[in-house]
C-alpha cells in the first residue's frame, strides 16, 4: 500500500515555534517544553521564533520563520489572531507542509470578520499546497516522532489512533488511557477543523499501517456525507469507536461556543454508527472501556458465560446483579466442575456456585480454581480480582515494600497471562477503589499481556456487552493485527 | 430520649476471642490484630481464649472462656461450628451480654442439620438474655469504642452507620467511603442474621444519638413487616439510604449460597423503599455517591440549574451533555453575569457561555469566577474541577513536593468552603483520573468542610438529581443535625 497523502505530515523533519515566549522555563511555553521534554530536538530540527529573545532555554531562537534553518516542515502557530496574516505569508514563502494553530479567537468566537479571516488564511495555505490543523487547537502527538502538546505524555507509540476537535478530551484521553497501558500511534486534536478535519484523519486512519484501533471525539460533522463514508471505510478495516458530544441541548450549546459546532441528534448519529459498522460510545468512560475490549483477548469473547471468581460474598452478589443487568449470564457450575474445585476448596464460608468465592489466601490456589473455571463447559469469560497473594478477610495490612510489590504483581500477570493462553478464554480483571501503585503496575503490566482490566464491575459487564453486541451487528470484527 | 435496649451492646466493656490462633502475627489472628491496632484493649479488657497457649502476641491467653476475668459483655467466635455448642453454654455460664460468631458452616450451606444448630444456638442464648451477631459474619466496626474487623479502619469515628449481611460490602464501604472522607458511628456485618438483623438495626439507628444517616446492603428481608416498618421509623428520622443484592437471577442465586437469603423482585424493592422514604441506590457506587450528598451541603440544592466552570472545551460539552442526560439544567448564563466575568476574563479561547471556560491557569481568577456565577439568578448549584493553582492548557508539570501539594489544596478547599458559606450554593467538585495524593488530601478535606467530591461528572450527576428527585417525592428530608 503506497503511502498516504497526508502521511508526510505526521513525519515532519523540523518544526518552527512560532511566537514562543521568552524569559526562563514558564507556563506559556508549553509546546516547546514538551517537544523538548519528548527529544524532539535531537533528531530534528527545533526553532523558535521569537524577534525579541536570542535563545529561548538555551536553544538558538530566530527572529521570524524566514530566518530559520531549511528544511522547517511543520509550523506551530502561537501568535495572536492578528498576527497570523503575516505568518501565513511566510508560511508560504517558507515551503512549510503544515501549519497547526494553536491560535484561538477565530470562527469559534461567532464573530463573522473573525470567521471570515479564518476561512481566508485556510484557502490561502491550502492554494499553496500546505495544511492546516485548528485553529483553536493543540496539535499533535506522534510519539514514534518525538511530537508531543503536553509533557508527562507516554514516550512509547502504541497501536491507538485518537482524533478530537477537543484538546481537552485528547489530554483525557491520553492521560487516563494511558495510565491503564494503552499507547497511542496518532493523536490530533484539530479544533474548529477548518482545513484537516474528522474524515481526513478516519480515512488516514484506515490506512495508518501504526493504527490498530481508531477512536475519536467528535463534536459536530461538518461534511456530513464525507464523514460517513471516511468512517464506514475505516471500519471495513479497524475497530473504530466514536464519541459524539453535544447530543443534548446543553451540550450542544456548549460544542457551538467550543468549537462553533453544530451538533446533530443522538438517533441520527447512532445510526450512522450503526450503519457504517463503528461503535458508538455514550460517555468518555465508555470510549477508554471499549477501546481496551478491542486491544486485549477481550475482543475475542465468544459468548455471554461469565465465570465469576472471587470478590467475596456481598461483592459477588452485587457482581452478578450487575453482569445480568447488562444481559450477561452467570451460569450455575456444572457438576463436574464443583466436583473438582471441592477436591481443594472447603465447604464452609465458601461457595463453588457460581459466583465462586473460595475466600483463599494463597495465590496457587487462586489459579488453580481460575483455570478449572474457565474450563468448564458454560464459560465464555472469567472475572476477577487480582490474583495478588493477600492476606485472608481479617488480616493484617503489610509494610509497604514497592519492589515485592512490583514482583507480585508481575508474577499475577504472568499467572493470569498463561492461563488466558492456555484456555483460550478471555480474563477481565477488576481493580477497584483508590489505585495503589502495584494495582497501578499490575493493570498496566496486565493490559501488555492482553488481559482487560476494568475499575468496576458495571464498566466491565458494559464492555463484554459492547462487544459482544458490536460482534453480533457485524459478523465479526474487522481483525486487530 | 432513653437508651435503646440494644445500645449497650454496641458498648462491651470487655471482648473475649475465642479460639484466637496462637503463634506468631499471622492472618488467621485477623480480628486480634485489628482490636490491638485500633487500641481496643487500652481501655477495655481484651481476652484471648486458646487453650493451646500461655500468651498471643504478648497479651495473656486463657483456656476457656470460663476462665476469663469479669466482666465479658462481647464474644467473637472463631471456633469450628461443632465447638460451638460448648461455647454456647460457656457464654451463658460467663454472663455476657452478645455472642459474635465469625464462625461460618450453618444455614448458609443448605444442610438442614447445621441449620437446625443454627436456631438451637441462637433460642439457648436468647433465653439467656444473650444477643447473637451472625453467624458467618465480620461483626462490629465502632469505632468511638476502638472496635474494628479489619486493620487499617478509620480510627476516627463519624456520623453514617452502615448495616450490612456482608462483609465484603462493609469492608468496601469503611475502605473505599472513608478514602473520600466519611466517618462512621456503627458499622455491622450481621451474615446470617439469625438472631439480630436488618430491621433491628435500623430501629437502633433510628434513636442511636451518634448516627445521622444510616445506609444499609440488604440480600434476604426474613421479615418484611418488621423490615419495612423499621424502614419508616427510621427513615422519618434520618435519610436512609438501601441497597439491594440478588435483585437478578444470578444475584439471587449468589445471595442464597452467600447468606441464604431469599431475594426479593426490584419492583417490590422499590415500592418498599418509596413508602418508607428511603432511597434506593441502584449500586454500590449509587450508595456512596447518595451518602456523599446526603452528608454534605449538596443535601440542601434547592434546584436543578448547574453553573459548570472549568474542564475545557471538550469536556465542558461532554459533562453537560451528562448533567442534561440525568435531567439537570445548564441555563445560559444571563447577560447581567456575563458582563461581570467579562470584567476580567478574555474573548479568545474562552466561553462566558454556561458551560464557562475561562482557560485561567491563576487560583484568585477561578475563585472570582466561581464567587459571580454562584449568585447568578438561575444557577442553583455549581460544577467545578479543585481550584489548584494549576499549569496553562501546554504547561509543564512540576517537580512532586508533598507539603506545597497539601498546603495548595487546603487553601482551594477553604476558597471553595468560604464561596459555599457566602453565596449559600452547593459545590460539586469533580476529582478525576488516577488519585495524586493531593488530589485524595484535597478530596478528604473537602467532604469534611461539607463539599461534596465525585470522581466523575456522571456520577455527580447521579446524585444531585437522586437527591432532588428525593427531596421532592418527601418535600424535605429529614434533618441532619
Amino acid at each position: 500500500m503506497s503511502a498516504h497523502p497526508l502521511d508526510p505530515i505526521f513525519h515532519p523533519r523540523a518544526i518552527a515555534l512560532v511566537g514562543v515566549p521568552s524569559g526562563e522555563a514558564n507556563v506559556a511555553q508549553g509546546f516547546f517544553t514538551s517537544l523538548l521534554e519528548h527529544h524532539f530536538e535531537r533528531d530534528h530540527g527545533l526553532y523558535p521564533v521569537n524577534p525579541k529573545a536570542q535563545e529561548i532555554r538555551g536553544v538558538r531562537c530566530y527572529p521570524t520563520l524566514l530566518d530559520t534553518p531549511d528544511p522547517v516542515d511543520h509550523v506551530i502557530s502561537l501568535v495572536p489572531a492578528r498576527a497570523v496574516p503575516v505568518l501565513v505569508e511566510q508560511a508560504i514563502e517558507k515551503g512549510v507542509r503544515s501549519v497547526h494553530f494553536f491560535t484561538a479567537g477565530f470562527s469559534e468566537t461567532g464573530d463573522e470578520e473573525m470567521a471570515a479571516l479564518e476561512r481566508e488564511m485556510v484557502s490561502r495555505l491550502n492554494e499553496a499546497g500546505i495544511r492546516v490543523f485548528g485553529p483553536n487547537c493543540m496539535g499533535l502527538y506522534v510519539p514514534s516522532e518525538q511530537i508531543a502538546f503536553m509533557a508527562g505524555f507516554p514516550p512509547e507509540p502504541g497501536n491507538v489512533m485518537f482524533v478530537s476537535q477537543s484538546g481537552a478530551n485528547a489530554s483525557d484521553v491520553i492521560r487516563n488511557l494511558g495510565a491503564r497501558g494503552v499507547r497511542f500511534s496518532k493523536v490530533i486534536s484539530f479544533g474548529n477543523g477548518a482545513d484537516l478535519r474528522a474524515h481526513h484523519f478516519l480515512d488516514y486512519a484506515a490506512h495508518d499501517p501504526e493504527t490498530e484501533v481508531v477512536t475519536a471525539y467528535i463534536e459536530g460533522v461538518q461534511d456530513g456525507r464525507l464523514f460517513f463514508e471516511a468512517v464506514r471505510r475505516a471500519a471495513a478495516e479497524k475497530p473504530v469507536i466514536l464519541l459524539k458530544g453535544g447530543l443534548t441541548g446543553a451540550g450542544a450549546r456548549a460544542a457551538h461556543s467550543h468549537t462553533g459546532s453544530l451538533a446533530g441528534s443522538t438517533q441520527i448519529f447512532d445510526a450512522l454508527c450503526r450503519q457504517a459498522g463503528a461503535w458508538r460510545a455514550e460517555t468518555m468512560d465508555d470510549l477508554h472501556d471499549v477501546t481496551i475490549a478491542a486491544t486485549t483477548r477481550l475482543r475475542d469473547v465468544q459468548g455471554r458465560g461469565v465465570g465469576l471468581v472471587g470478590g467475596g460474598g456481598g461483592i459477588a452478589v452485587l457482581s452478578a446483579d450487575a453482569l445480568a443487568a447488562a444481559g450477561l449470564e452467570v451460569p450455575p457450575t456444572p457438576e463436574e466442575t464443583k466436583r473438582q474445585l471441592h477436591e481443594f476448596i472447603p465447604i464452609a464460608g465458601t461457595s463453588v456456585n457460581n459466583p465462586i468465592d473460595t475466600n483463599m489466601g494463597n495465590a496457587e490456589a487462586m489459579e488453580r480454581t481460575l483455570g478449572i473455571v474457565a474450563r468448564a463447559e458454560n464459560i465464555d469469560l472469567v472475572v476477577t480480582n487480582p490474583p495478588l497473594g493477600r492476606v485472608g478477610p481479617a488480616g493484617a495490612e503489610r509494610p509497604p515494600d514497592a519492589e515485592r510489590d512490583r514482583e507480585e504483581a508481575e508474577a499475577a500477570v504472568e499467572r493470569i497471562a498463561r492461563l488466558q493462553e492456555e484456555t483460550g478464554v478471555p480474563f477481565v480483571v477488576l481493580v477497584r477503589g483508590a489505585a495503589s501503585p502495584q494495582m497501578e503496575h499490575f493493570a498496566q503490566e496486565a493490559y501488555r499481556r492482553g488481559i482487560a482490566v476494568y475499575p468496576s464491575i458495571h464498566r466491565a459487564a458494559r464492555a463484554i456487552a459492547a462487544i459482544l453486541a458490536w460482534r453480533e451487528r457485524r459478523e465479526g470484527l474487522p481483525a486487530v493485527v
